[in-house]
């Protein structure tokens, strides 16, 4: 599946939803995010996917990492957030 | 120990540096960050800090969540970052 691609104009509680619904399927989901706004969205959304998936006992958390990318032929660096369940230890 | 307080004008490996650091020291780091410009400080270094540690055979992955702080006697949501070593499956 193709990443989540979030904006400084995505809706916190919208992207929390879709990656708890996507982690249900594939068991992870990865976030794309340019710039600041982009990535404060994200960040929050994570946050408010973490009380959705708590009542079950879950919890989950994220490896960001830089990945070059291509807007309108230009080379930008963007942000990518892989996010998974916990393992439990 | 206190949690790392990250701004927009921190340098992202300067705070991956100390970020290694304090999870040597105690297994686990803690950062905080109030504003977009903050944030995205503090997830690049999370992702250098990750560079850092990868050739150990290491990982890091980081959980966030709000928290309320006060800043000049004004309430302000900031972002709390745990940051630990990724649980080995």
């Amino acid at each position: 599946m193709s990443p989540l691609k979030v904006s400084s104009r995505s809706n916190p509680n919208s992207v929390a939803g879709a990656l708890v619904a996507v982690i249900r399927e594939q068991g992870y989901a990865e976030i794309q995010a340019v710039g600041a706004g982009a990535l404060n969205q994200a960040i929050k959304a994570i946050a408010i996917a973490r009380g959705f998936v708590a009542p079950s006992g879950g919890d989950l958390v994220c490896a960001p990492a830089f990945t070059d990318i291509e807007i309108n032929g230009e080379g930008r660096t963007a942000l990518k957030l892989l996010i998974e369940r916990k393992e439990r230890k």
